[in-house]
């Protein structure tokens, strides 16, 4: 029987989702879980690839199961054989044609940051540290540009293959947090704001969000107008973009199929 | 010339604020980069101490230099010799009657945390984990008792040799945050509430505010009326209060002078 999970994960201690020669990754930790309690190897699908650092607040995956437990029972199974740092939030049986990956229709993810001059401790497990000046108003203006079907192939790390680089974005918006805690803001290290850059589309290029975060930085920064990313989206230039930003902010939210 | 410091840390790697024979302390560190830069050995001292784990977003510190080093920048030159889960946020010359811990009037803590049915990677560095039910009315309701001059002997780890145990508390508020992430409440192990009590007194006893969160979790489960909790400051037994709530959630988060 298949059987779908939802996990989160920090990704602070990990090479990403997929598993690589020689390094710890989130699906050789899931599929040594299965292994302990199924007795048996199997492959666990990933919604999709996260890269090192980068981390999951309910990622969706799938597993083929050869076993007698319960569906719902595998959650806690699971989490008996994982590190802290990795958790199945839950656990149901799923069609044989459920594929994690194959059948996503969106994905949501969120880019998480702060402005001060100096960098945070308490910040820094899921945050990207930007030092001002950061303009959030001029920073939403460039958010809308990204909304639309586009090629994204100026938002594409080099060194990807990828032929078909046309992706769709439903919605891209910036909001600013109120503060995780009260005060400093008169040290000169005080934090200036904290901001989440939330993107859902149908699919997304090698670093994709993360060449968008950079860029909407830049446009913060005052280094490149809002009304140029479009220009920039057009033109298909990797170097017109910003940079990709750090891999420590950003968090996969969701999927849905 | 005396210098005070405004310090933000993450605890999670530390036995705590003070220096303990073959531990590693926030004290520690500062004083071995305070003799990085100034060349000479001087002592730390801080608004209070913090225990192992536990951390600040804003703790004030002072220390005699004997440098020709502007006061402004012993925070840049201090950050270059720490870790980066420490970081002085700034710095300034101060009256020599000025006493980090003798001389501070308030201060101010938050505990964070969570309630799920599993624990929550993504809140694990700053936030403690509870489980449902969690009622945040009779929560709030508790949170008035403890405002105002009372003997806190209830609220004190047994251990501590302290005579005084009259403590005053200005304030005692609980919040309820807006969620880190979207979706997932359906989840069996889905984010329920992000919590912060936020407590403000003239001076804390040995793990007073974490016995003060772990019996304020009680009243939220239904297992102490909201009600009795007058009455269990009155009685000054510790076996009355609830258990003291784990140290990952608690910050100091300001001190005033």
């Amino acid at each position: 029987m298949r059987i779908k999970l939802i996990i989160q994960y920090l990704g602070t201690n990990y090479s990403g989702w997929q598993t690589q020669a020689g390094q710890d990754s989130v699906q050789a930790q899931l599929e040594r879980a299965v292994l302990a309690v199924t007795g048996k190897h199997s492959c666990v699908e990933g919604s999709g690839r996260t890269d090192a650092g980068v981390h999951a607040a309910a990622l969706a995956a799938h597993f083929d199961a050869d076993s007698r437990i319960p569906p719902e029972n595998f959650c806690l199974a699971l989490n008996a054989h994982l590190p802290s740092d990795i958790r199945v939030l839950d656990s149901c049986q799923v069609d044989e044609n459920f594929h994690a990956r194959f059948s996503a229709k969106r994905k949501t993810y969120i880019y998480n940051f702060y402005v001060s001059q100096i960098s945070l401790p308490l910040l820094s497990s899921t945050y990207a540290h930007i030092k001002p000046p950061f303009d959030f108003t001029l920073a939403q203006q460039a958010c809308k540009a990204f909304v639309g079907t586009h090629d994204f192939k100026a938002f594409m790390s080099t060194g990807s293959n990828k032929k078909d680089t046309v992706r769709t974005i439903f919605d891209c918006s910036l909001n600013k947090n109120s503060p995780p805690w009260r005060g400093g803001t008169e040290c000169r290290g005080g934090l200036n704001g904290v901001y989440t850059l939330r993107i859902t589309g149908n699919g997304f290029l090698y670093n994709m969000v993360r060449i968008i975060a950079g860029t909407v930085f830049e446009v913060g920064a005052g280094k490149i107008p809002p009304e140029k990313v479009a220009d920039i989206i057009a033109a298909g230039n990797r170097k017109q973009a910003g940079q990709t930003a750090p891999a420590c902010g950003l968090t996969l939210e969701s999927v849905e199929y």
